[in-house]
């Protein structure tokens, strides 16, 4: 176990990913002289350099990496250890063709780009193993190194593979998860279109097909996907434990990619770090930053954790690469920090000549030092520098969204009643409104203890186990308000329509029955009749059927015309909602404010535009607010400006786009967990 | 020989696909109530039971399968009997690995969904043969079996097939075709970029290669493809054969896939049955479900055939699944009805919980029998019970509209004049109108015998052979009245531009030379002149020479402007028209109003929405009127409606959303065939 | 080497392939009496045939080919001789089955279609160039063949081959032109996502991967394919040489595909030849024409060139197949000739019946003789028997545009700013304006001998050897224009930024450093503030720094607002200009008129939609004009037009629709090269 799960370093970390061995040597006094001046005190060194470091199978060369690692810790800078294992060597795939990965239509996939190999080959985890335990083993005493990194995003570019390695070790997974194959015939329900197995031997892997295929083997393949990376990292750390006490992550991709279940991974790590990057095209992309952010606390249940990838400015690989606008980056770290991060880095420190992301943005640009990016790294260097007490502070929420990576994985299969529904869409614009009222927000599975939140929301629970429908049946019981909306709870762990129908399981709270989805045409809008306003609402209807329920809404047109659309049941101490169908945001605006009536919340006094987050240190609170508006704005506050060292008293100015950080007295305790 | 066409079952057959393997014993009981209480009187039972019949290779187990038979018939439900060879078992393909059916690209089809094996490897054959006989000798004689349901939906979701063993068949295909290489190498133009083939062993399916393949290959290959899958048909149907005389039948998909030719397929069954689902984005869905009733009947000589299934509501593979509303699933029965159904039938009896289909609709849905589907079910039932004697009535038709499989194969190949050329488009353009005119359609093949129609419609002809341009001709010489639209009679049975040039088979009955085919760009619209109106058309203009024809429209812009644009020509007794471009629905109504009096065709007068079918049977005619309208509509009518029993004397009168089904005198006999 | 590079005909070369083997004998004396009538003097034979001519390995029959081109011959009929290499025999994909090319995927490349073998297969390479040997001995003294053809579309339709072969051929190729692994490693930048290499045997083809493929490894296997492309050209040429010295040609797709490197290309043919085929959805379809004529003539140093295939009317390939309108082409024909073509020819001579390109239009359509078409080839025919006298003229072109296939290929690979960035767009929206404005354009490479050009313009030259950049900024010291349209000077000849970041090679020039770029959203639009004008502008703009240049146009909205767009530096006696953004046409007007007025440069004074082109004969110019409008138009201008044998006195008349090529007096040597 580790001996101290934070790094060993002072106040918040700042840095980047750090490739010194694409350049000369002459270039990293330069970069170690540059990062002084900027502030940094922690770089990610070594995720790409297993061909640099085994030059050939069992063959290691230590040399640059011990000089680079001595010369950052001379000059104060404590390094993050990567191992190597996302990219293996051309002499790793020449040596075992058979560990190449393979796609679902049997593609090989080949050298020359990155992404691992066969998650299941022997040969890689050997391999994998072996070069973790020789950088621990090396390093594990080193001053200057104070974390290992390992790997590099899971499950991207790559997870899923389909080689023969993977077959054979899917088949030993279903045979521990299942132990007969009645109850793996039974779960996946082979009965339908002659699926049966009689055999072990005959499962197979889910490749291509000539139509859709078997949705439970699917899901399960997606379970096991994810448990052989998870295994995969799981085997590396532990190999790294056998030398070393320091904490072990790996980075997140929270909100990005949904490959693996974050919240089994968390508690494989003793941090978690977290890449998060910008989707250009949205123009307000600091909710999905927010999502990113509290996804990254939650699942490391609350728990300070690092930003350990991020952008000073554009990305390379999206269609087109939106620069940061001057004070952006300040922001996107200050809102990072505000949601739990106690270290800020970025990908990367010093912009690549070559290779596939030498249009990503660096902390270091390849216009140089004389430049806006760097000026305002030096800058958000010298901010975060003045920040450190904030570190170790907690963040308290009232109200929980639930984030279910299995429930995402079943609903993104093939066949599903409408290609115009998605979870992502659905969290976004419930979350965009708690957002905009500055309510903060907690992601929870549906099996969690909820008990501690005003408010918990089902955006998108398809899947439902009975038992998690259970827990929040009996939440609502206890006092709790619910939302539910359109196509959660579905069908079960095994992607089968629950007993009942539809939304059975919720029916206690709930009080309605669904008979039937009533999928609206491509572009179909419609109203709903809710109080007296008329809502537009689209995507979706139901012919809902209440038990025990009040219509808060009624379908004034399209499939559902005059049956219920928004129904509220009492039950119990508590309250649920449900809505079954998508209205635009100002419709969901006003059911809402309804909904914080029932769970006694009060969206903040604080103008459009500003956002404002609170951390709940030993002693103090720390208020961070920052402006994404093009005005200045006032907040209602008292404390010091840790940025700028001024008293606030009664009133915060910030100035447009622009940062603060308040110490501000203790608030009584938070309702939140 | 079957001893009786008609399966042994009194008046309308009612029920739709039971897989009880997908459930307990206990819901049996539960389902053959249900059935009871819905009317239902036929199921089809064992579609894709394979794998639970016989376990491993030559081994059945037919314990369940003789207890739900006998269940069934003791509650007075019969049994149309399914060969499960859509979907082989896993142990099958484990056995048979070479049997697997292999895409263009190269990729092997996995197991996990559905679909067939290589319809040419010899193990599927002889595997396929060998369960069908094995079911046949054991059903045989039981009293509960009344029907052969040979496989599922031949051609889907695979059809092609690129394996060696097809590559094998293929070879004895075309040598059986060509007897020489020369033929072949002359009927595919091989000279044509240097595809000369001096060996038959050189002679490759036509998987993917650097560009466009020999279309005349491709179209072979269709043939072949189809031939393939009909020779597994008639392997098994003669299998059941040496056991049964009852009727044999399978499934179709009229007017949805068009890789089977309908034509030669209902030579081979003893009765046509069809499955038909709406298409959701299609807001008139109606008309599509007549053209595939249409279709089903004319294939099948005009003899009254089974919709094997439908859907009560949503189906659940479209990109939105649009559920029925209340009463359309009525309509659609009905239509099917008034079109020659004698059976209707659904997929399927109960909804099944796991699964790829999941969410398609059933009789009884998720939602159990307390729902307005069953309730509908029940009511359909009730519907059908009292319209027994229907059965047997014949459809007469006075127009044919052309319908030629091989046509669409040619005209679906790569590099044609533009891409905004649609066969289906075109007909469902010509059969729309007709179909809100009440005139009721026949097709047929250019080569039938065509004299008993007054009207015969060519909207998209590509192929056509001289001998069937020879007659078309003969045809309107005889005095039939003949409207061919653009793009037809391009090619002959090798997709080789006819001699003369673009029509040239058809000149002596339309008059005109079409010297060059001048489509238009994307979006692109004109005008045409027509009597002294602009009709607006696009897509496609045409540049014509007149030899023997009257210009009846004329380019009023566009690359024809001033050319002739539609043309008539009296030819012998008939008349040959000939539409040279896209007229959008008002054009092509003003057009065909003229066609009208030259056959001597009178619209129904009926109000909108009101569809109106007549079927002849011995002594009365049955007129099936369906409302589809949101208004209540009157016809004028006498005789008895059979729905309600009310007399009906002078006026009809039926509802928004109802339907009517009146014994009337027996008109005239019909001037179709 | 040939002993005349212009083949031994008179006058204009009019004509096209001729694909006899098609045909029946009968046809034969049809098509010869027919291209009399046409004034055909020259068709390309033999394109297509390898299966004809060698029936099996080894086997010829040359009995055919004997008689059409004595048949020719005797009418005085030239031919050009193809080697039909495109298109290897079925029996050589038999034999040689590991010859056939393999896509990025891994599929191998099937037969039935066309495309040449794998161009690194040793079975190809042999059996390439027996034929071409085989039939140059045969030939070469036959007077009824003046010139060689070889193979068709080098490049089309696949270039890139990922076989073992070409595997194999690629790491010689790596070999030669690296030396050390050390040198490849540099070049790729291998320290970038861990691909170092450490063996040869371990660098493999580019082929499909889990993420991105390292640029500068593709951008090598692009160089690689051309390479290997042009080998296969080379070993035919050689072949042929042995035996005869007529001239040898191959036909290039200038602006249609960029897969072959041309400018290296024609340093290795006897004349160039140019396929082009008008994009149908381009309205002005004659832009891009004129843009593949000049790039065409540019590549072979300002000789004469052979326009090789263009159509009739519509091709077949494309979407939508718009047919030519009357006299389109002939404005084509001699758009082409007034830009350096010497020979106009067609594909195809007859219209196949069979085969994928039976809807591609023809000298001798469908229709036959009697047909618009078939009048206007022999139109074009008496106009181009006329013109003889032009042969050999020279066209002059103050200007000069950077075309480099090399920097196209680079910025065409992934994860670039913006998929808005196109090199083509840049390109022909610089080339309209010139064209506009009757100024005439050569292509050129960055490193060529610009000296002779008033004005240069770099419309996207992303990849900028420095060396070129050094040979740009002396050419603006020395007294040039010159114009750097953003996304230039970006990476080195590695796909690697330029050290000092992007542009810096051309800051002596332009005197600007980009910070940053700034590409904007989908759809967004913006102004820049030029002059007392805004222009509008989209897609990109930049962080620029002035470090001794002067803001032209300044942003006035956008990532960019406040910050300079267009600057202008005079340096040494020239001047460099460079435009950060993309304007709209309008912009791009205003902004080149004060770049006219740099360079000393004066649009033509003529009438919208005249195009004018002059070429330089012995004593006299040569004027074509071409009136693409719909009006009639007048030209200042003496001469006689040798078309009509008209003078012109003052003023030239050109009908709508209509040419003219005018006889006038030699001009004053333009500055042009």
């Amino acid at each position: 176990m580790p001996a101290s799960v934070w790094p060993a370093i002072d106040g918040i970390a700042y840095g980047g990913d750090y490739n010194p061995e694409q350049w000369p040597r002459e270039v990293w006094r330069d970069d170690v002289r540059l990062m002084r001046e900027a502030g940094v005190n922690l770089v990610s060194v070594g995720i790409f350099s297993w061909a640099l470091i085994e030059t050939s199978e069992g063959v290691f060369d230590f040399a640059w990496l011990d000089e680079i690692i001595g010369l950052l810790h001379e000059n104060g800078i404590a390094v993050d250890l990567g191992t190597p294992t996302a990219s293996p060597p051309a002499w790793f795939f020449a040596a075992h063709p058979d560990a190449r990965a393979v796609n679902r239509d049997g593609v090989v996939m080949g050298f020359g780009s990155r992404g691992m190999a066969s998650h299941s080959a022997p040969a890689y985890r050997d391999a994998a193993v072996r070069i973790a335990a020789t950088l621990a083993e090396r390093y594990a005493d080193h001053p200057g190194v104070v974390m290992w990194h390992v790997h590099n995003e899971y499950g991207v570019p790559v997870g899923e593979d389909y080689s023969a390695h993977s077959q054979r070790a899917w088949r030993i997974w279903l045979q521990e998860k299942y132990g007969s194959l009645e109850a793996l015939n039974a779960a996946w329900g082979t009965a339908f279109w002659g699926q049966h197995y009689g055999q072990w031997e005959h499962v197979g892997v889910p490749a291509a097909a000539p139509s859709v295929v078997n949705p439970a083997q699917r899901l399960d393949f997606a379970r096991f996907t994810d448990s052989q990376l998870r295994a995969c990292f799981v085997a590396e750390r532990d190999a790294i434990r056998r030398f070393s006490s320091l904490p072990v992550t790996t980075n997140f991709m929270a909100n990005q990619h949904h490959g693996c279940d974050l919240w089994a991974w968390a508690r494989e790590v003793d941090i978690v770090s977290d890449d998060h990057y910008l989707w250009a095209a949205d123009t307000e992309g600091e909710i999905g930053l927010s999502i990113a952010a509290d996804l990254s606390r939650s699942v490391g249940g609350g728990a300070p954790w690092i930003l350990m990838e991020h952008s000073t400015s554009a990305v390379n690989w999206q269609p087109r690469n939106v620069a940061k606008r001057p004070g952006e980056m300040a922001r996107n770290s200050l809102a990072h920090l505000g949601r739990g991060a106690d270290g800020i880095l970025f990908f990367q420190w010093r912009a690549g000549r070559s290779g596939a992301e030498k249009f990503h943005s660096a902390m270091l640009p390849h216009a140089g030092a004389d430049s806006r990016v760097f000026r305002e790294v030096v800058d958000l260097g010298a901010k975060l520098d003045r920040l450190g007490e904030v570190r170790g502070a907690r963040v308290q929420a009232d109200v929980a969204i639930l984030w279910d990576f299995e429930s995402f994985w079943a609903q993104d299969l093939e066949w599903r009643p409408s290609e115009d529904v998605s979870h992502d869409e659905r969290i976004r614009a419930f979350y965009e409104r708690l957002w905009r009222d500055n309510i903060t927000v907690d992601f929870a599975l549906p099996g969690h203890d909820l008990s501690g939140y005003r408010l918990v929301i089902a955006p998108a629970q398809y899947l439902l186990r009975q038992a998690d429908a259970d827990n929040l049946n009996r939440y609502v019981e206890n006092g709790g308000t619910l939302v539910v909306s359109f196509f959660s709870a579905v069908v079960d762990e095994n992607d089968a329509v629950h007993p009942g129908g539809f939304g059975a399981p919720l029916e206690p709270a709930l009080g309605v029955r669904i008979e039937e989805h009533l999928p609206l045409r491509a572009g179909d809008t419609t109203s709903i009749s809710f109080g007296g306003d008329e809502l537009r609402a689209d995507v979706w209807h139901e012919h809902l059927v209440l038990t025990d329920a009040e219509a808060r809404a009624t379908y004034v047109d399209g499939p559902g015309a005059g049956m219920p659309a928004v129904t509220r049941k009492r039950h119990g101490r508590g309250t649920g909602w449900y809505i079954s169908t998508r209205p635009d945001a100002a419709g969901l605006a006003a059911i809402l404010t309804e909904v914080y009536a029932d769970a006694g919340l009060v969206p903040l006094d604080a103008p459009a535009g500003l956002e404002v987050v609170r951390r709940a240190g030993e002693t103090d609170d720390f208020v961070v607010v920052i402006n994404h508006a093009t005005t200045d704005a006032r907040l209602a506050l008292d404390g010091v400006d840790l940025v700028t060292g001024r008293t606030v008293a009664g009133t915060l100015e910030v100035c447009a786009g622009d940062v603060a950080v308040v110490r501000a007295p203790r608030t009584a305790p938070g309702s939140g967990r």
